[in-house]
C-alpha cells in the first residue's frame, strides 16, 4: 500500500532545519515591532465569507479558498438550483466560510468588532499565515505568512517615520541592504488633476506602476491606449523621469503641483516624513519615487516598498496609509498607516547572500552517547545539571552502535558529543567531543555543566 | 451599513492581551522540548483528504472542514449524481483538500514523505492548531492549539521517562501542580486475556475509561450490556480497585498476569518506567492508574494522562506509545511515543489560579508624551537611545490632550511614561513616572536608557 504521499500543491512541509531559519525572520521581526510598542493580534484563519467577499476585486474572490458548511449540506439545495450549476450561487449555498486571504480585512474586521476593547491609537502586529487559490509557481504559494504592523487611528504622519524605522532596524539586524522607495497617493492625485485627467487616476496609477518593468515608452503606448490625451501625457512625461536627489526632485513638483490643493498636500506630507527621518540617521537609503503606485486600491496617503540591494526578486516588504479601510465594515473615518514584511522572499534573499546565522539556540546542543544500562545511569543525573544550565541536550535513547549514535549527532548538528562509558563512571569523568574540531577532553563529571556554556558562550 | 460582524461560530479573535498570555504557555512548553533536544516540524493547515479520511473514525471524517475545489468544481457533475443528493460521493467529487484535525496523522504523513531527509530516532515537536467542526461549547473551540512532542524511531522506555521530565518541567515552569496517571495497554490487553475476554480488549477500555466519571457499578453494567460474560467481570472487579503504592499494585498485578506474556511485558515495561522517573526526582507525583485507558486506537504501549490539582477540568496533556502509526501511510515497524499539551485548558487552569505573570517581555515599557512638534524633536533622538537598550518604546504620535495620553498608557499598561516639556529641553532633562507608583523623577536625558533599564529590572 505504497501510497504516493504529498502535500496539497502550493504547500509545503517544513523540516527542523527550515523552522530554524523561518523562526529566524519571524522572530527578527517580531522583536523590531515590540521594540516599537505594538501589540500582536491573531485571528481565526477562517473568516466568514460575507466578510471576505468583494473586498479583493472579482479575481480575488475566485482565488478564495471557501470551506463546505458541515452536515448535509445538499439537502436544502433545490433540483432546480442544482441543475443549473449556477457556480456563484450554489456556492453561497453550500459554503459560509474561507480561509483568511490576507490580514488586513481580518484585521479591519477586528477593529470594527473590538473597537470597545482596543488602546487608540493601535499599535498592533499580526504575523499568521493566509491562503490563496493562486497559480503555484517559483516562490509562490498557496500557504504564506504574512508579517504585518499598523498603527490605526491617528493621522500622524511620525506614524510613517515609525514604520521606516522598524523597516531599517528589522533589515539591518537581518544584514540585508535596502532601499526603501516613497511616494504619495496625494501626489500622483494632484498630477492627475494638474493634466486634466482626475477622473483617470487609477488607470494612470497601473500604467505608472509598471515603468520599472516595462519602461517608460511602453508606459506612455499603454496611457495612450487608456484614452489619456495626449497634451496629458506630454505634461506628465516629463515627470516620469524627474532626476537628482529627493530634495531637488520635491522642489521641482512643488512648482508643477502650484495649483493642486491635493498634490500640495502630499507634498508637505513626504517632506514632514523626510524631516523625521533624515534627523533619525537611518542606515537604509530613503528614495522618493514618484512612478510608485503599488496596486492596492484602499491606499490613500503615503505608500512604501522596499527593495533589497543585488536581489533579483520583486518588493520584500511595503505598505502605505489608508484613509478608510474600517469603513467597509461601517466604522468611517479611521486613517491608518501599516507596513507588511514578506517572509518568503525575505529568506531567498538571505539564502542568496548566505546571512542565515550558522548557529541557532533553536538546535540540541549535547548528546551524551549511550553505552547500556548503567551507564545510562550514570550519565541521567548530569544530563539533568546540564539541562538545568538552559542547554538543550539529550541522551540517545538505545544502546545502538556508537558508529550510529556519532551519525545522528552530525546529522542533527549537534555541537558537543558526551562520551562516559565504564572507565569514566568508574572515575566520575566524562569525555567531551567537538564535533566540529574532533577534540575531545575528559573532565570531571561535576564540571561539565559550566565547561559546556563556556564551550557554547566561545562559538 | 452597521454590519453585525463575528468571527465563524467556535473561532475566536485574540486581544493583545490574551496573545500575550497564550505565548506565555506556547513559550514555556517549546522552551522545554528545546531543551530536551525536540526539533520543531511544521505541516500546511490544509491535507488532501486521502490523507485525513478514515484516519479518525466515522464521526471523525464528518468533523473535517473540507475545502471546496478551486475553478468551476460543479461543471464535470452529472446530473444523475447531483440530483442523487449523495453526500459523500458529491463531496469526493468537489473537494479535495481538508483542514488539519490533528497533528498526530500529518505528523505521520511527513515522517513517510521525508523519511529520507529525517534524523532518526526523531524527536520532532510541533505547536500549530487543528480544526473540528464539533459542536462549539465553553472550553471547546473549532479551532484550536496543539502542542505535541513525539519520538519515533525507538522503543526504549527511555524515551517515555524523557516525555515524563519534560511535562514535570513544563508545569514546574508554568507552577500548576499536577499528578501524572500512567498505564500501559499491554496490562489491559493482558487482564482481557487472563478474564477470557481478549477479543472485547476495546469495549471494556472504552468502559474503564469511564470509570472516573460514571462510577464502578456503571462500568460493570455497562461490560455486561456490551456482552462480557458475568465470570470475567468478576474477575475484572477487583483489579478495578487496586489500592496502595504504586509497588504494591504492580505486584499484585504481577500475580494475576503471571500467565500473560503481554501483560507481564507491560509490567516491565511500566517498572523500567518507574525506575527512570524515581531516579530523576521528579516534583510531580506519577500514580499507576490500572483503570486509565484513553480512547485512542492507535496506542500500544504506555499511556499518559496529566490533571491539574485542584482544577474542576479534564486531562491537560495526555499522550502514549503506538507501534504503527507511519503504518496507515506504508511505512511499518516505526515505534514511536508522543505526548500532546492541551493549550487552553491549561489557559483556563492558569487563569483560574492567577498564574499568569503580571509582566511580560511582549509589553511596551515606555511612552513618550506628545508635546508638539518641538518637544517631539528632543524626545525623538532620547526615545532612539531608549529603544537601543532593547527596551520597548513609543512617542505618542499626536499631540494630544495629555489626560489622553496618559489614559493610553494606562489602558496599554505601559510602566513609564516620559514627559518632557519645554521646560525639560531647555535643560536637557526628561522627568520619568512610574505609573504604578505615581512616583516621578526629573532626571538628565542621556541618563534615561540606563535608568530605565535599572527601573525595569527591579520590577
Amino acid at each position: 500500500m505504497a501510497q504516493k504521499l504529498s502535500t496539497p500543491k502550493g504547500t509545503r512541509d517544513f523540516l527542523p532545519a527550515e523552522v530554524i531559519k523561518r523562526n529566524f525572520i519571524f522572530n527578527t521581526i517580531k522583536e523590531v515591532f515590540m521594540l516599537f510598542g505594538f501589540q500582536a493580534i491573531e485571528t481565526p484563519a477562517m473568516e466568514d465569507l460575507s466578510t471576505l467577499l468583494g473586498k479583493y476585486g472579482e479575481e480575488g474572490d475566485k482565488l478564495l479558498f471557501k470551506i463546505l458548511n458541515s452536515g448535509d449540506y445538499l439537502s436544502k439545495l433545490s433540483n432546480e438550483l442544482l441543475l443549473s450549476k449556477d457556480l456563484n450561487k450554489i456556492t453561497g449555498e453550500i459554503s459560509g466560510k474561507g480561509l483568511r486571504y490576507d490580514l488586513t480585512v481580518p484585521f479591519a474586521r477586528f477593529v470594527v468588532q473590538n473597537q470597545n476593547e482596543i488602546v487608540f491609537p493601535f499599535r498592533r502586529y499580526q504575523i499568521q499565515p493566509v491562503w490563496r487559490a493562486d497559480k503555484p509557481q517559483k516562490g509562490r504559494y498557496r500557504e504564506f505568512f504574512q508579517c504585518d504592523a499598523d498603527i490605526i487611528g491617528s493621522n500622524s504622519i511620525l506614524n510613517e517615520a515609525e514604520l521606516a524605522q522598524i523597516i531599517d532596524e528589522v533589515f539591518n539586524r537581518l544584514k540585508i541592504k535596502v532601499i526603501l522607495k516613497v511616494n504619495n497617493r496625494k501626489i500622483l492625485a494632484g498630477i492627475a488633476e494638474i493634466i486634466g485627467e482626475k477622473e483617470k487616476i487609477t488607470d494612470i496609477m497601473v500604467s505608472l506602476d509598471k515603468i520599472e518593468k516595462i519602461g517608460k515608452d511602453a508606459v506612455i503606448r499603454e496611457l495612450a491606449a487608456k484614452d489619456i490625451s495626449e497634451g496629458a501625457i506630454k505634461k506628465l512625461e516629463p515627470l516620469l523621469l524627474l532626476k537628482g536627489s529627493n530634495e531637488s526632485k520635491l522642489k521641482q513638483l512643488e512648482n508643477i503641483l502650484k495649483t493642486s490643493e491635493t498634490g500640495l498636500n502630499g507634498l508637505q506630507e513626504i517632506e514632514k516624513f523626510f524631516g523625521y527621518t533624515n534627523a533619525a540617521k537611518l542606515k537604509m537609503k530613503i528614495e522618493f519615487d514618484l512612478t510608485l503606485a503599488r496596486g492596492l486600491n484602499y491606499y490613500t496617503g503615503a505608500i512604501f516598498e522596499v527593495k533589497a540591494a543585488g536581489a533579483d526578486i520583486g518588493s520584500i516588504c511595503g505598505g502605505g496609509r489608508y484613509d478608510n479601510l474600517t469603513g467597509i465594515f461601517g466604522m468611517p473615518g479611521v486613517s491608518g498607516v501599516g507596513i507588511s514584511f514578506g517572509a518568503e522572499r525575505i529568506y531567498d534573499v538571505l539564502q542568496q547572500f548566505k546571512l542565515f546565522p550558522k548557529n541557532s539556540s533553536e538546535n540540541s546542543k549535547v548528546l551524551f552517547v549511550n553505552f547500556g544500562t548503567k551507564e545510562e545511569a550514570y550519565c541521567l543525573p548530569i544530563l539533568k545539571k546540564v539541562r538545568e544550565k538552559g542547554i538543550n541536550a539529550e541522551i540517545y535513547p538505545d544502546n545502538a552502535k556508537i558508529k550510529k549514535q556519532m551519525s545522528y549527532a552530525n546529522k542533527k548538528e549537534i555541537s558537543f558529543v558526551i562520551l562516559a562509558g565504564e572507565s569514566e563512571a568508574a572515575s566520575n569523568t566524562v569525555t567531551v567531543r567537538n564535533m566540529q574540531t574532533g577534540e575531545q577532553q575528559t573532565i570531571n563529571s561535576e564540571a561539565l555543566p559550566e565547561a559546556l556554556l563556556k564551550y557554547l558562550h566561545g562559538d
